[in-house]
């Protein structure tokens, strides 16, 4: 089955105390869309402005990426610039360029709106919640979100919240939605919002799962040398739900086995700027880093 | 097989926002030891002052501690007060006095001189070296220590290091000894130093083996309460001890189930103030979490 990734479609400057990285491509439905492909059919909703350069939409379709919810407009293609400090932890956003983003109010193709798996990537809630609301009757929504929206738009997070099935966060934004430095402690409160799959990603420490079947701790696979994290949350949730959506039989029964193609997809993100290695590996290579993760948790 | 555990012998007063815990028995060995004793015999070397209540030893003799290496000097028992943040991560010493501890320089009785499994819990690495200058070819040898050592006592225990199986730290000791921040990076230093298998314990991340079989990535039990963590890395790493000592076969074969054993041990010495919760379990309840460990991270 097809997953529908809406999010930013962006270009990222990226700086890390070791490189510069103007204009990659970025944005959470980049990431996501490219991470999902590996599994699926992927099926993209957003914006580029006139400046979007032609290579990125060659890679969407290497990709096999269905573009035909991706608009082109006249102005800017929304830009992000941030710097890493050294450990790679902690990053400081420099410059936020909304672009074409500022007015994106799609309106999905009828095909689109079919679709049975829904990864709201991380956007405005508002957004999200307007992408969902032209929905039919989807099998599985997830939503990702950031701190950001946390701070300024609480309000509609918390209207989007009940409508999901699953809500992916890391463990900042949980503390800071719940005030619970236990993340499973922090889970259950978020689960009285309204979702029946938590997820909290944990970066290096992997994620946790909690739903009806109980918690999943989801192991990261592990890298000696991160050369830029940018995306991997994202690349965490749409390889999770690209497998998801290519995998028969229940949720329940793939989900967690689906965090970890996803944690594994998102470990590649992690070794190169942007897309630059995720867009350099094939299939086999996530299905060689799954079989070494079971041998490196087995006891 | 025996496992032999030095290390501190204390009574520590533990402030918490919720409480404040006078005088409770603690110490390195003291929750080693305990930790051990689920699994096999545990001989302490250890001191305490003749201030130490008799209801402390007689819980040592309940989880059949011999305590032949115990010395019971004129003075005070080593006492540690310390106080706990709000999140429980943080916590800071009010008040440590060494009393009997500060001129400790033990005799080993012959008996414990041919134990095969060795554990220098926490304590000055010159005391640690002091030890194992005795024992008559251990078996399998393995060092827990703190940040105070990397800071006072380096040159010590960079001097033990050669001498040692296994070295467990956490990841705060792995940064400030390596300088890295990334703990898959920061292992292969640390076996330059000498030890063939190295522990990075990450609290409630778990912890990482990197042995001669590649690396082993260790869950914690998840907790959604956390009364006081005072004593978890000594519970893990003598729970640790305990298993493997017991366990027939190869390190190899039992150093990951060893693992589990000790973060599940150190998972109930979470769940209360000192002692008091792990001197309440039995070995049926390790056993119950260690199972239930095995359905919450498979895949």
């Amino acid at each position: 089955m097809s997953v529908l990734i809406v999010g930013s479609t962006a270009l990222d400057s990226i700086k890390t105390p070791n490189a510069e990285n103007p204009r990659l491509l970025g944005g959470s439905a980049s990431h996501a869309a490219v991470a999902a492909s590996f599994f699926g059919p992927v099926k993209l909703i957003g914006v580029v402005g006139d400046d979007f350069p032609k290579k990125y939409l060659e890679l969407y379709r290497r990709h096999k990426i269905d573009l035909d919810g991706l608009q082109i407009l006249p102005g800017k293609t929304f830009h992000w610039s941030g710097e890493y400090e050294a450990n790679l932890n902690n990053r400081r956003t420099l410059l936020t360029e909304l672009g074409v983003f500022e007015t994106f109010t799609p309106t999905l193709p009828k095909a689109h709106q079919a679709v049975p798996f829904v990864l709201l990537a991380n956007i405005a809630p508002a957004l999200q919640l307007h992408v969902l609301d032209q929905m039919r009757q989807p099998k599985f929504v997830v939503a990702d979100t950031m701190d950001l929206w946390l701070n300024i738009a609480l309000v509609d997070l918390l209207r989007l919240l009940p409508r999901l099935d699953g809500f992916v966060l890391n463990d900042g934004e949980a503390y800071q939605l719940t005030k619970e430095d236990n993340m499973f402690a922090a889970v259950k409160k978020i689960h009285k919002l309204g979702p029946k799959y938590v997820i909290i990603k944990k970066g290096s420490h992997g994620s946790i799962l909690s739903g009806p079947k109980g918690f999943f701790l989801c192991p990261a696979y592990p890298l000696s040398t991160v050369v830029d994290p940018t995306g991997a949350g994202d690349s965490f949730v749409g390889g999770m739900m690209g497998y998801l959506a290519a995998a028969k039989g229940s949720i329940d029964a793939n989900l967690r086995r689906a965090m970890i193609y996803g944690s594994v997809t998102a470990s590649f993100c992690c070794e190169g700027f942007g897309l630059t290695r995720t867009t350099a590996i094939k299939r086999a290579d996530i299905d060689r880093r799954v079989k070494e993760l079971e041998k490196l948790t087995k006891f």
